[in-house]
């Protein structure tokens, strides 16, 4: 039972979307004009007021509810030695996340948002994708289905994150698929692989690359080949929120790829999400500008787990709080400039 | 009622700092090594973990008492044209402030720390330095001691800020005095202003390093000379926090160049301090790297009052929290690397 029947069922879905609402966003644009505070001197913090507002649909953008999904998958190309750490790690990960103890669990503790963790059938590791596709269109569909379904209906902000060893792997793969270039381009080190390791994934890489250039051309058939159940229900997950009015934070170097074929599918199709973080992760700086993202973060960090989505997620409430909570010069009787 | 006595007493302050915690600092970095993340994976978040340990004295750092200080000061120099807004607002935005209107109120709320505004006799701006010098003696120490016996003692982490109309020309002044480069180098736009209030603003302050160079040997003369009240404050509280183990946030062109003396006076002065965000204002980057901070933001921000330093508040309480809420690999019993 998935939400989509077939490849082009979601290939319909992904490009019939909706737009954000201008008159939201104008109407955050006029109250910050008159706001106490020089024009734009918040930076930043304003064009994300804008942001919310506009893929909300509210003029007055909230954070009542913040949602962090998870999604973990495992993947059979760990068998290539591509991992400094045995794929046994993503369900004790998981096992982690359910007792508290990752630093998401802290991480969403400061920014008050709602964590839940979604593995993905760990035990059946996807197939390794330097012989065959990672998954048949069954497995794709339901993976996304599984994301598309995780959005709760009421979340005013969704930070998407993963875990699955291998899967650094897997995006590489799948930004090469989509962007081009070879394994030298877009592997980095993941958890910490040495150099031998990463020259090895490199060739893991242009092997996969290789095996399955005849897809190239269909960026959800490059997501079925390439990825992996996690990033398959990332995918699924940004384009429910984008049907449901929900802006989205991407994480890292592999969720900023599992939601990249939304955007070659349609230019647009990522305006709702914005990039939380720049990872250390090799690739990560040429994925984001091939999207157009700019992060909100350069932090160094290369964990995944949806940590830095949600580390900024007070960021987005100081912005939502000044835009709601500040007087403007007249109530506050304050001069403006001459 | 000073502090300090006279200059000398002052600067002997100055000179006479303790030391960091290595061990503190060492054993936050042995407990990193074994969480369940791959080593470094944190990234910055691990080295605030570090350095609030450090500066704090203490192996596992707490951030349960935040404060927010913002000194408020008026400026002779306005007389010269040097901001689009009248000096009345400087009154009338500490009234803002004592409403909650204004958005470091906002930005405190969400970083739940505690906001104290410090109006350092409005009714009495500094004279005009393109003549004499800002403050004499006396006011300048006052205005020191001010700053230094505001900060609390209980404080883990102190958040400084200002507000004063024309206060961007004083710390452009003071940066040229410290580190050499005239008004074309220091001065930027301030709250706003136009091309042609901007080459005033740099004559006005190249006016000023004539009228005062003789001073430059002297880092504490030259913060009297060219600097103003609050920028004196914070230059007393960044002396006072470390004096107390307070490790202090900085936050933007202003105030970083308030506490610059310090460093002028001894290299290693700021080594408890941390920048917060590198401000739209022009000369803000140039200074930063002159002083050897690294920015933790880059959001466009230029409104001053401490805005940045508390807006980053979270991020060190999801470095806290990671640092103390995380299980360690055999806690969790999650295969560590091969």
């Amino acid at each position: 039972m998935t939400q989509f029947r077939d490849l082009d069922a979601l290939r319909t879905a992904c490009l019939d979307l909706p737009a954000g609402s201008d008159s939201a966003a104008s109407a955050v644009l006029a109250r910050q004009a008159i706001l106490t505070k020089p024009a734009g001197s918040l930076g930043r913090l304003e064009d994300l007021a804008v942001w919310l507002a506009r893929w909300q649909g509210r003029p007055m953008p909230r954070l009542d509810r913040v949602d962090v999904l998870v999604f973990a998958g495992n993947h059979g190309v760990t068998g290539q030695g591509v991992s400094p750490y045995p794929a046994s790690v993503t369900a004790q990960m998981v096992a982690n996340f359910a007792r508290g103890g990752a630093a998401i669990n802290q991480i969403a503790g400061v920014a008050g948002a709602v964590l839940r963790v979604i593995p993905l059938e760990l035990e059946r590791p996807t197939e390794d994708f330097t012989a065959v596709p990672a998954m048949d269109q069954a497995a794709f569909l339901h993976a996304v289905s599984v994301g598309f379904e995780a959005v709760p209906a009421g979340s005013d902000l969704l930070c998407l994150g993963e875990m699955g060893i291998g899967n650094t792997t897997a995006a590489a793969a799948m930004a090469a698929g989509l962007f081009g270039g070879g394994g030298q381009r877009w592997a980095g080190r993941g958890t910490g692989i040495d150099d031998a390791g990463l020259a090895r994934k490199a060739g893991v890489i242009d092997a996969a690359l290789e095996r399955h250039a005849g897809c190239f051309g269909d960026p959800l058939l490059i997501a079925m080949a390439l990825g992996g159940r996690e990033l398959a229900a990332i995918l699924g997950a940004t384009l429910a929120a984008r049907l449901s009015g929900i802006p989205v934070m991407l994480d890292g170097f592999v969720c900023t790829a599992s939601a990249a074929p939304l955007a070659r599918l349609r230019p647009d199709a990522l305006d709702h999400a914005m990039l939380a973080h720049l990872s250390a992760e090799a690739g990560h700086r040429a994925l984001a500008e091939a999207l157009g993202l700019r992060p909100l973060l350069d932090f160094g960090m290369r964990l995944g787990e949806g940590s830095a989505a949600t580390l900024v997620v007070p960021l987005l409430r100081a912005a939502v709080a000044c835009h709601a909570g500040m007087a403007t010069f007249a109530e506050a009787a304050v001069d403006n400039r001459a």
